[in-house]
């Protein structure tokens, strides 16, 4: 509480909604619709579409998909301006973690969709981890973790 | 349909979860726990610490923390393998974007405990947008949009 005040953070901010936002190049948002959707069951909940911002400007017409994954909302945002290329071996801090029963099932449905399988599906060695896991990058460039909860069964010597 | 079965995708993947995993060195996991805290109001659910998975392995101990902000699970992982540095001026595809009423106020607590925004607040110029937008890159590499819903009175010309 203390740290909270010499933050100045006395204010309480509410928060209505949390998503995960995918930026893509505006040409690719409908493709990226698609494969959420056949890699992950993705279902879509709402879409925008805007031809062009102003009449003066040549532009893509941009997407804003919202999908949704279990209970989480996934927004697929098509960009205008470039956007940085995926660098191969780069650690992300942000991955989607998606907990499933069959990992390996869930994964080879994915990898067929079109997403990379990082190594191979192994053991999550995290503190909160135990089962079985697998790294994915998708095309476009969003790692995901594939995990299954811990089982006594699982725990090899 | 069609495509779902051409891509061998006829299996139902049961997803039980998705969470946001932010992966931060062992040694700042309980530092990234307390910045959430203060920046975003994340709550704690659970958290789980493992001292050593293996006895003859020295490493510090892993903190594996599970956050809610609104309904979304941020899940922080302390990892032992080291993370790539954070990119200046790269395009992450992967932001959490964050619905407020009052972008200001939620940009500036967020700024207070240690998040830099990038640019000024401005408009949010995506197809699903309209109202007030702020770029954060928070301590540990995560891109946070904090965004508000548009509002007619906004609309300049």
């Amino acid at each position: 509480m203390a740290e909270e005040a010499q933050n100045g953070a006395s204010a309480n901010i509410a928060i209505s909604g949390v998503l995960i936002q995918v930026s893509v190049p505006a040409s690719k948002a409908e493709e990226a619709v698609t494969f959420y959707k056949a890699a992950f069951g993705a279902e879509e909940a709402s879409r925008a579409c805007c031809s062009k911002r102003k009449a003066e400007q040549e532009q893509p017409s941009l997407l804003c998909a919202e999908l949704k994954i279990s209970d989480t909302s996934l927004l697929i945002c098509g960009q205008l301006e470039d956007l940085a290329p995926v660098k191969e071996g780069t650690s992300p801090s942000v991955r989607i973690r998606v907990q499933v029963d069959d990992v390996e099932t869930a994964v080879g449905k994915a990898v067929k969709a079109g997403a990379q399988l990082q190594g191979e599906i192994g053991v999550d060695e995290t503190a909160c981890g135990g089962g079985a896991l697998g790294n994915l990058v998708d095309p476009f460039g969003v790692s995901w973790i594939v995990v299954s909860p811990a089982k006594a069964a699982e725990a090899e010597a």
